[in-house]
């Protein structure tokens, strides 16, 4: 499935002016071609969270092959002197042609976690720097959210549709980023033309309002869609409601969906209701605001499905990842590797070429190892996350198109699987394992 | 200036499932032709605060004339058999025909303003819901945080550069909703060719650890950008840095920047430091996660400029404004108007088309009235909020287009100087003005 609307849209301008002065500065100076490695990290995690999950790879790799500058972006450079015209023409030839290499999406990080890492020239890396964080950070907060959820409502399936709640465009990277933390549909259209998500959807108060009264409202949605159909049933009072639907729709009628209330009295009440009116096979989704801790204090209802809004386009809390990308190697005028660090309170960071794994004891992920060397030999314990996703330019396929949310999502059920317990608990506490650093 | 990027762009398919079954279940009942009006409203401001800023009109209307289904989206629509073959055929043909009024882009709003409202047939008014809430409830939510910002910040000139942190084009619109609500200036490239805004840009920590030591990324720059830029730093040691800068770049030089540590005490340094220099004329920039908090905590410092990222582009502790859309009214199968809404427990709404005035007291605001009858003759201490926007169709180009964000920041800077005073604290409390109601 192809990104089909953002396609051929270039990706250059998503961008902070201060890249290209810093391009056009170190064009001058004669050091934006030294090598230099930039790695994408978060220093913590969100407050209280036991593991982050990594996304926004796919999306940013489909967007990479569109970072180029056009003559519109060329003109408004030139017009608004932003860089020098020798580098216009620099930025004319933009391809980025280095290597990079990353976590797979999907995959748990914590603090340090090398999640990206770009080999390139100081110039080709460091204009990617916004884009790459944008797509990443919002993308991260997401799924980050979303997996909780997915854990919290236990094999039970979570529906998407936090669409209004956010950008519009964000609102299709969002839909994304659930499924690959195991969300099973989406109501976004965007999301199921560009990545092949599964849409769902039931029906909105004003089409009961629309209607002369609920049972005509009802009987419209039947008559359009079949008995197969789910019924939102509080618009009016929620027990006439499931009365109507069952009367309408029969003993095949899908779902009845509740919106508002006291939803775990309500889920009850309906479950009742429905076995009663023999709507034995009848199922129970619910609405309204729901977070993590809304869906697990819903874990002894007799709830079937849950849909969620606002909270998981909102990051739950946590609308931003706080992912940095930081220069922290690079050549010296003759060549020389130099590994760097900004030394300012509060922000460090870590110098070198990273690699990392994940050890495991009995199966179970004991840490984080994250090592500034060359790269060891890892025994069978060691589970390697880095990857090179990206050859001298060219894009593994592996990781964009038709299969690749999917591929996301197996490999988060599985690397989330394997973490110990704790990472499941919702209470705040410190990372489900710790980061180990093997450094120089 | 156009929105070039996405000038030509769809915007159909940001939107939910449901929002186009909805319409094939009402086509097939024959009550999809109804004519109807939607309300585009608040039922709170974010906890605590005491205004919201309502922004993303001209966005929207700029979206709506893209607002078609093209052949993918039909193909779509049909190979995953969302609606019926009939109304895939009035979707092809869909183009918005009805009637929209709201409140000017910039306006301050309260619970129950009727910041906008859609009058249409009910398919052709429900279809926009998904898309309308999405840019209205997260440019909305940038822009009352961003003007709680600039009010803090005193008259002090505050930069965007939250970019990074939220999904690219969300971004872009953020930078928009941040212009709107005073700020002077964005780190955005995107927002710059799209809206004409202002941009800038300093440096990052990479470009001084890129070169052999600060003294030589600082020439780089000035070399490149002339005596009259702005220098971060932060990277080693502050003093250090400063000295450094002020050597380079002289006397001219524009501004230093600083990232990190205790913005209070290091802007009093800085400030002595330049002063014993003899660069008086150089400016201070902070940024490091500034909210609106920190900017007025920083209001005795001797700081130039904010520069603020993060806390803008996530509404700062609130990234959606919880806008929703709700029919009011609509006809009956006799063309008789019926009045609607939803009986759902704490989500009331009240029915009608709405007029809405601002009443002042001694040219200061005092209530926000909200009428649901003919439209009254307004005495001159009301001034009317609501005003049409789109007749049969056609958008009033005052709100789009070159120009729009400058005449909707002139209008927000006037009309949040006339709330009273209440408006401009920051801490927890009840809005500004009370909405006071006039209904049937």
């Amino acid at each position: 499935m192809s990104n089909t609307h953002r396609g051929d849209s270039p990706t250059s301008f998503f961008t902070d002016h201060y890249e290209l002065t810093m391009v056009d500065a170190a064009r001058k100076a004669g050091t934006a071609d030294r090598k230099a490695v930039f790695e994408l990290f978060a220093r913590r995690l969100p407050t209280g969270r036991r593991y982050g999950v990594s996304a926004g790879q796919g999306r940013f790799l489909e967007g990479l092959a569109n970072f180029r500058f056009d003559d519109e972006h060329l003109g408004f450079l030139s017009d608004h002197q932003v860089v020098s015209e020798d580098t216009l023409n620099w930025l004319a030839q933009y391809r980025f042609t280095g290597d990079i290499y990353a976590y797979a999406e999907g995959e748990p990080y914590f603090p340090y976690s090398p999640i990206m890492q770009v080999e390139a020239t100081f110039a080709e890396a460091v204009i990617l720097e916004t884009y790459l964080l944008s797509v990443h950070n919002y993308d991260t907060a997401v799924a980050s959210a979303a997996s909780r959820m997915t854990r919290a409502a236990g094999g039970r399936p979570c529906i998407e549709m936090g669409s209004r709640r956010a950008h519009e465009e964000a609102a299709a990277a969002a839909a994304r980023a659930a499924a690959i933390a195991g969300f099973a549909s989406t109501s976004n259209l965007a999301a199921g033309l560009r990545y092949g998500i599964t849409t769902a959807g039931t029906a909105a108060h004003s089409f009961t309002l629309l209607h002369d009264d609920e049972r005509a409202a009802f009987q419209a949605q039947v008559d359009a869609m079949g008995n197969k159909t789910s019924l939102l049933v509080d618009t009016y009072d929620i027990e006439t409601g499931i009365r109507n639907a069952v009367d309408i729709a029969g003993p095949e009628l899908a779902f009845v969906r509740i919106d508002s209330g006291d939803l775990l009295e309500e889920a009850h009440h309906a479950r009742r209701l429905l076995d009663d009116l023999g709507n034995t096979n009848t199922g129970i989704v619910v609405t309204s605001d729901l977070d993590e801790y809304a869906i697990a204090g819903l874990r002894s209802a007799p709830v079937d499905s849950y849909g969620v809004g606002t909270q998981l386009v909102t990051g739950s809390g946590a609308p931003t990842a706080s992912l940095v990308y930081k220069l922290t190697t690079r050549q010296d005028a003759n060549g020389k590797w130099v590994d760097v660090h900004k030394q300012a309170e509060g922000k460090a960071s870590r110098g070198g070429r990273k690699y990392a794994t994940r050890r495991y004891d009995d199966g179970v992920a004991a840490a984080e190892v994250v090592v500034a060397s060359d790269e060891p030999q890892w025994d069978k314990h060691h589970r390697p996350l880095v990857h090179k996703v990206v050859d001298q330019g060219e894009v593994d396929t592996d990781h964009i198109g038709a299969g690749a949310v999917e591929r996301a999502a197996a490999r988060h059920e599985e690397a989330v699987s394997e973490l110990p317990p704790t990472a499941r608990r919702l209470q705040d506490g410190e990372p489900a394992i710790p980061t180990e650093f093997q450094l120089h």
